[in-house]
């Protein structure tokens, strides 16, 4: 397959975007490419989304988003991978234009959920675990989270503040970025004393939700050329693993995220020391922890080991949430592993500013569906 | 890219499987695949459904249709186009091994309506018209193809019984297949009387919803070699138009269907003329008319022309709806495309009976999406 570049990005700030519909979400950024690419169509469209059939009534965003963005006539497909579905576009959107089928194609992330009720939403982002051995016990996403960190913290002997690192990080990170939803720092303290949403998860453990779209348009390398700071993907990978918790070998470990970096790491022909920053998926700190195990940076049960600025810190051995990850950014689920490979373009580009990651060359993203059964990884390094 | 032929095929009868949960649905033909290619595991899994998040409280259907095949670990996305949701899913496992990512790829189509009272899905199913300009105005997908209907009917001077043909065609078909859910044959008297939906529609010119699941196994051409009834996939096209009627250039025609049609013919090589059947989406009279115009058949205001036994059906000019069609064997909505295809590989098989099209070397199906906003036209022939 031809190598392929990212020739364009484009993302809204998450937020409560009670004055955009769905679709003017989801077209912003791409018209936001169009215009930086001087560009007025595409041949192809995949929107990434979990929930707009049951949050906003509305499916079929495929020919509905390119009719809106005035590329009728293109292929346009809606792909779902729960709080992974960004990483499934871009990945689709990788594989046409890899592949030779198109010589264009816009992944778009899209997710809308704040018009509806929380206590809704939680209950609607419970369609992506299982239904029968989990939803219809009534597990939340946060409560399977908190099941998992308790054991981890059980079995590896670790206490809840230990984990405090992950999120001082993101939202410090945070402030600097001005598409995040939570632009404030937060302490060790404030840590300390955050209310429990479920033991032993905090409002600072937690992600927000959010309203949020980002796309990227993806084009043959050949047609931009290898000067520059031109992005190309050099890894692309998805693995799945059962999707009831009780179902997996190991409840604490992510093995179909090792299985995807493991894939990712060949196809770069890297090693995880050669990854200069990690847009990891911190919906929650335990997620962070098992993340940076999988992926082979930090050894098994020591993941909060890496939960300190010297680590991660955009200045630190390995930065992650660059700028402010899922916990600060906000987590419009959908829409996530769009801005993740965003951030990681803008890194590569050298364009982050106070949060910029001195010398990267390397970035790996990583996406995960559901408390684990669904994770995609791509790294991105500067064409030369 | 590589060339790709179906490896096998499976399908599960359209029904009320009220015994039978999403999850058993979507994997029973799969297993069947699995049984009979002797393979235990799949590299990828593409899983076409339309309403399982609002209709059965489920999404995330990739990984969770891997893990209950056992092929937890593998690639595995849900990709939704509306009732062109099995299609898609075929078009995205045949991209993945023709591209070379992978070795072999199921797509599989799946659709469990019947749990939910019928005017509930009538609703859910909106979800595919576009909400703002039409669901939210109260319209369903029925009265939407009556609007069309009624206008082809004035604008080309038709009368609603010149489209009795198509159902008569897909009935007397759906008779000899134990798959298809209406196994009775109805005659001009019956289609006269029948009881009007949305009029000029009635039962006998909507295609019945139904729960159903039908799959296929792609691998490159090469490892099954081009002996024998080995069937290769010629032509894979999508496109879009606008997702509400009103803002298409004109109602009467449908330029997704006419625009996939001709990329894939000439991916093919070949003209309207060499198609010796047509698994047309059949999900209205009209649509089975304006279809038939479209990709080149009848000429434009003339599809009803066609609606007749000389035509259509099995021995006729261009058979259509050979098993059943949308209207006879069903509708179950994101797996109608895979049903299609799997009739269509039967076809060029010759397993077909009663309903076998003599000498079916070239088959051709579409799925429709929306009232044809997004439509997928595949082309399938012998490889010889």
């Amino acid at each position: 397959m031809r190598e392929v570049a990212v020739m364009e990005i484009g993302q809204t700030p998450v937020s409560e975007h009670w004055d955009k519909s769905l679709l003017e979400l989801a077209g912003e950024p791409i018209l936001e490419i169009f215009e930086k690419s001087a560009i007025s169509t595409v041949e192809s469209i995949f929107v990434g989304n979990m929930m707009s059939g049951t949050a906003n009534r509305q499916l079929h965003l495929g020919a509905y988003v390119a009719d809106w963005v005035g590329a009728a006539g293109a292929e346009a497909l809606h792909v779902e991978a729960a709080c992974s579905s960004g990483s499934a576009a871009f990945r689709s959107a990788l594989m046409a234009v890899a592949s030779g089928e198109v010589d264009s194609a816009i992944a778009v992330g899209v997710e809308k959920m704040t018009d509806s009720p929380s206590a809704e939403i939680t209950s609607k982002l419970a369609n992506a675990a299982d239904a029968d051995n989990e939803r219809d016990m009534g597990v939340s996403f946060v409560s399977l989270n908190a099941l998992i960190m308790r054991r981890y913290m059980e079995v590896y002997n670790w206490q809840r503040e230990d984990f405090a690192g992950f999120s001082i990080n993101a939202h410090a990170n945070g402030v600097n970025n001005h598409n995040a939803r939570f632009r404030f720092p937060i302490t060790k303290e404030g840590y300390a004393k955050a209310g429990i949403v479920a033991d032993p998860i905090s409002v600072l453990d937690a992600a927000g939700i959010g309203d949020g779209a980002a796309a990227v348009l993806l084009v043959p390398l050949e047609r931009l050329g290898k000067t520059g700071k031109t992005v190309k993907i050099v890894g692309s990978a998805a693995a799945t693993d059962a999707i009831a918790i009780q179902h997996r070998k190991d409840p604490l470990w992510l093995a179909a995220a090792e299985r995807s970096a493991k894939k990712a790491y060949s196809q770069a022909g890297i090693n995880p020391s050669s990854v200069d920053l990690f847009e990891l998926h911190d919906a929650f700190t335990i997620m962070a922890a098992l993340s940076l195990e999988a992926c082979g940076f930090a050894e098994r049960g020591k993941g909060p080991m890496w939960a300190n600025e010297e680590m991660i810190s955009p200045h630190g051995k390995l930065p992650i949430a660059t700028m402010g990850g899922l916990k600060a950014r906000g987590h419009p689920v959908g829409a996530t592993g769009l801005y993740q490979i965003v951030e990681a373009v803008e890194q590569l580009r050298g364009t982050c500013g106070k949060n910029q990651v001195e010398n990267a060359k390397i970035a790996m993203t990583q996406n995960i569906g559901g408390s684990g059964s669904n994770i995609y990884t791509h790294i991105f390094c500067l064409a030369e």
